[in-house]
């Protein structure tokens, strides 16, 4: 099964459209041992809860080579839980090198797992990518229009737009459904979500932004197809620092991020 | 002293604007081994030559953690050289993540080293970079138009002079002379290097395409200051692959790509 067919299965069966963000931040621990033991206890007690998790690469580079295999760690305990990955790195370059970048995260160990990418050096630097996902089963999620405010600087003046059309042209290549083409849309511009669900029809949606952003639950149902499949919503340090360390917080705020996503759904009958 | 001042002390010294990217492609290999001992050799027998070396992120990450140690050991013998290492990551997201990867790749370790960075998620999101640039002696090349040919679906529309526009507000908070916010431009653009050295006076340039991109040394010059600093200009394939895995083809191609680039300031009295 490919990465979004797995997605999709694990929203269906367990009701769940979150996506967990786990960031260890450095500055939260009094040592190595405590960060890498906390990750991956929240790791095992919101695995329930979510669709699929989202390590943040910059957090595992800010602690040196001892982070890039804490990152490896935590997505071999994903995989334990059956839990797709999606690699937040954000990646992006041109031709041989942009092949290599999908060489290192769509295949191999991370074959089936989905990257996010930047697609600021132009579409053509999006096809090692894409072909790397389809090769493999995994997918791409590419930024269209990022939660923060200053995104306007360089994805505005129509240019987010431009990058939807190109992803529902590689889209289309698929076939119908949701293909391994995302998007990345950030879950802080509620008004928009329509807009581009309906730009969107073939990609699935990856909106961060939820809780410490200040993104709301209940303004997000239009994101999602009718069926309440196509998009997860990421949270981040609204769950694994809820509490400080409290891993018993942590669960509950997956929990209720779930919940509130669920019940604006069940609200607008998706 | 800093990234800055130690480039251009290098190229006054040495009369070199050349820097060495140092991509190794495990295709070109048939073991690990031969991977690390040829790039280090490269290294070495180029560095009397160079003004700086860059190692490409992606072709390191494609070699696992195994490949992110020999990111380090190849900036540790770079160290022993006194030669300033240009990492291109192209790195960029938002808030405390940018804030992470600057952690990442502009202190510690890595403190005066310089990073490239990607502007797609907005101005804000370079502050971070430049603040850690600032406070370690190091630099940042942000990405203002890329040396491929499908740079303008992102970067046209007066994109990349929006860009260029913010890194001379930066780059002018530092006072005069060159700064430590500096620009990516593509060597493949030469009609367009008078444009970008008048429109980002404060900007070390880094040019990439010399060789297997296409770009000629003798179409450069219109990059660099009137004292032929302000610019330097990289070359990776075209240097260490430039006659299969040849350490003194390597060597003889580096020195002449340095001879090209001062043969055709020389010319133009720079």
């Amino acid at each position: 099964m490919t990465f979004i067919q797995r997605l999709t299965e694990r929203t269906q069966t367990l009701q769940t459209r979150l996506c967990l963000g786990l960031d260890p931040r450095s500055d939260a621990y009094s040592s190595r041992d405590e960060l890498r033991q906390h990750t991956l206890e929240v790791l095992d007690a919101c695995a329930p809860f979510v669709a699929c998790i989202k390590p943040q690469f910059a957090f595992y580079e800010a602690l040196g080579l001892w982070g890039m295999a804490l990152l490896e760690e935590v997505c071999a305990a994903a995989r334990q839980h059956d839990l797709p990955i999606l690699l937040d790195a954000k990646r992006g370059d041109i031709g041989s090198t942009a092949a290599a970048y999908a060489q290192a995260w769509l295949s191999g160990n991370h074959a089936g797992d989905a990257l996010t990418v930047n697609p600021f050096l132009g579409f053509e630097t999006l096809t090692p990518f894409v072909e790397a996902a389809r090769q493999h089963g995994g997918a791409v999620f590419v930024l269209v229009k990022t939660s923060n405010p200053g995104q306007a600087d360089v994805q505005g003046g129509g240019v987010s737009e431009k990058i939807a059309e190109e992803l529902t042209r590689l889209g289309a290549e698929e076939g119908g459904g949701l293909s391994s083409v995302g998007a990345v849309v950030g879950a802080t511009h509620p008004h928009e979500l329509a807009h581009w669900r309906a730009a969107l029809p073939h990609a699935p949606l990856l909106l961060p932004g939820l809780g410490a952003q200040g993104a709301r639950a209940a303004d997000l149902t239009a994101a999602f197809l009718l069926d309440g499949t196509g998009a997860v919503v990421s949270a981040s340090r609204g769950i694994q620092y809820a509490q400080g360390l409290d891993v018993a917080a942590a669960r509950a705020a997956a929990q209720c991020f779930r919940d509130e996503l669920n019940a604006a759904l069940k609200l607008t009958g998706q």
